[in-house]
């Protein structure tokens, strides 16, 4: 009897275009993809082609909030509305899930509610929630309000909006829309559900002028990772976007939120945990290490140096920016982030000026080698579990997105831990996650 | 010299699926459109082929209010949320015009301005907003107010959303995004502008995280016909909605509105009045009435009745369905609709049944005839200056549609009317209205 190897799940985070600062400007890159739907829907159709689970689209309320210097240089400045830009994607896609961001502190639960139910019909199933408290003050600028909700109370608040969301999409059983012509009754009034609900923050009649999502529920994505975003998580998410830059990270973070999970009734494989990993391919090690430090140049010394002056909690803007990293004092601040910088200076001779280019490009979780290093590295974390998966960034589009799915996807298939097609025909059912029974109506 | 004769426009009012209530049980229909993308594809693309300036998806914030005994029957209940059908449809069209409805009263100007900026750029320019100041109280229900916000108010915050919304679309000079390889420059801060307002209802500091909108702004429908609608209409929008039952009517309505508008000092032509035209097209006039007899035997009499009783003005519950109408009491309530059910029933000779039906199905101006008929009965509004086109809506679906494109089409196109190809890349181009100029950046 052979049982199948634990399975990885892939997301893509396309927000926007790609994450990496110096990206836009890399040889043969995309500058204007960020309002080139031509663009947009080739990266989608080439992640359905290699057998993506998720394109991501991560969101802000707001023009990021940074000095005119680096913010003049950004090509995250300003791209896609997600919920406009995903359907047109379900569109031109058949199996690709499709994930966006929406705010629980600056949009209603009627429009939120309806807008994924919406999405999942017009997808066939395909439609995710990354549930997302917004935590960019200057959001709240654009909203009305002079000073943005505190933590812990965006967090109290998105957990009452996630259940009248999630009641809202039961509003109707799965089989109240009879159509019956001869009769000439469309709906049965007994299968509709008044919500009625009135709590501490949100007070919504229902029921949703949208049937019941052909999902039951959208997908629900998370990406906290305080105290309150674990929690919230391990009782509603059923994927988790993260940021952990090590394996040993990655199994603590792994370890807590499915440990929540059992603690709560609810079985672990119902929630997919995906780290970010920035995945840059080579035919051999020096191919995709000169790749990598090729995009560093590609950043400004501006976009930088203010970054690296916060991760290492001391200001060394001063500093010679052609020299080697002088010795710099502890500070309580930051102390991962500033043992990973110094690491880095050392172990990859780097001076003040390309450190700054490389924290400003990106600074997490890392995979730059050849397929098979990449294969290995991502089995090593599924194996560990240090997590289900990834949420992968590509360097630069397309030629990054293209050496993933024709040399890395290939890889993982022969390992058999990646699916060659898609199992279901919904996100849900790629990712081996349950339909949400309707509270309202049980079958 | 020749002049070209003035054009008609054409929208298809396309909510939910078509207005009339019996529509979905007609031979041939589809039950199932309101969740069906396929079929809603197909719709638009046969609008496209019929060289139709828009897709109108107008759009309720609640289940509508009706006794179940009337909801249950209609198909109306429950559909597509607009937002995201149109970016759909935007993927599968190249031409055809994408018209929304977002409410000013339920919804956030950053967000409308921000969907909406983002439609127009996956569309290349063919989004359209329908302003609505949704008077369905029971919208307010699903928004945690408890009262519906007082008419007049709504049309002052109204006003001002538009001022909000245009300037955020106007946050970025059309050539502020540069996108230099070479520099590393994305865009030029100084045609960046920080909106900041601050008035009455609204504090929105800004600037938009998306470009400017390829059309400048996405085309500025209303359909509100109170004087506070007809004002607001003068004042910004460049196409009208309205629901103008006699060429009489029609006439009146577009005189008021266009002189208001040059009182304001805006050009007449930068405004469409396209009242709603109900149009069953035949091979024969017999046949058509044939149709628009046959659409109303799939009105239930109870969908039927109270709406009959309130055109009267009286209930007439009480009477034999299956007799003629009685001498019905003069009200001051609404004359003028119950002097055109008393015609109704004089010139057709229908019962109470039959009248029930009619009004339950649909009451407002109809074209039923030949296309020849048809066609006479539009240019007569069109040079009588009742109207600059329609928004028409099909009696059935697909073939409804099918009908008007196939035969009615080409008639108004012989006839010089309507074009043959679309004049211009954008929605804005095709209905011959000029491109709104940056208020912060002149060009």
């Amino acid at each position: 009897m052979s049982t199948q190897p634990r399975q990885l799940r892939l997301g893509a985070f396309m927000r926007p275009v790609t994450i990496h600062t110096g990206a836009w400007r890399y040889p043969g890159a995309y500058p204007d993809a960020n309002f080139n739907f031509a663009h947009m829907k080739r990266f989608a159709q080439t992640l359905e082609r290699g057998r993506f689970d998720a394109f991501f689209m991560a969101d802000h309320l707001a023009v990021l909030n940074m000095p005119v210097a680096s913010l003049k240089r950004s090509h995250t400045v300003t791209s896609f509305e997600p919920m406009t830009l995903l359907p047109a994607l379900a569109a031109v896609t058949e199996h690709l899930g499709l994930i966006a961001t929406a705010s629980t502190t600056f949009d209603a639960p009627y429009h939120v509610a309806r807008r994924f139910a919406s999405l999942d019909h017009i997808s066939g199933g395909r439609a995710g929630w990354n549930l997302v408290t917004t935590s960019n003050p200057d959001a709240a600028l654009n909203f009305g309000l002079e000073e943005h909700v505190e933590h812990d109370e965006r967090y109290r608040r998105a957990r009452e909006f996630f259940d009248v969301v999630t009641g809202l999409w039961d509003s109707w059983a799965d089989d109240a829309l009879i159509r019956d012509v001869e009769s000439g009754i469309f709906f049965d009034p007994d299968k509709l559900h008044v919500l009625d609900h009135k709590g501490k923050y949100y007070s919504v009649r229902g029921p949703l002028n949208i049937a019941r999502p052909v999902q039951g529920w959208p997908v629900i994505v998370q990406a906290g990772s305080s105290e309150a975003g674990r929690q919230i998580a391990a009782e509603t998410a059923e994927a988790v976007f993260t940021a952990q830059t090590t394996l040993e990270q990655g199994q603590s973070f792994y370890a807590d939120v499915k440990g929540r999970m059992e603690k709560l009734g609810r079985p672990r494989d119902h929630m997919k945990i995906l780290p970010a990993a920035f995945v840059v391919v080579g035919d051999t090690l020096d191919e995709a290490l000169e790749k990598r430090a090729r995009l560093d140049t590609f950043v400004h010394y501006d976009s930088g140096i203010a970054s690296l002056s916060i991760a290492l909690g001391h200001d060394v803007s001063g500093f010679d920016p052609d020299g080697p990293l002088p010795e710099i004092p502890e500070s309580n601040a930051s102390r991962t982030s500033r043992q990973r910088v110094i690491e880095w200076a050392e172990r990859d001779k780097l001076t003040i000026r390309q450190l700054a280019q490389r924290i400003g490009g990106y600074s997490g979780l890392e995979m730059v080698g050849t397929p098979t290093m990449i294969a290995d590295q991502m089995e090593a974390w599924l194996v560990g579990e240090g997590s289900d998966g990834f949420n992968v960034m590509f360097p630069y589009l397309p030629g990054g997105l293209d050496d993933f799915v024709d040399k890395v996807v290939p890889e993982l298939q022969r390992r058999g831990i990646f699916r060659r097609e898609y199992e279901g025909a919904t996100l849900r059912e790629n990712l081996g996650l349950p339909r949400p029974e309707n509270r309202f109506f049980r079958a």
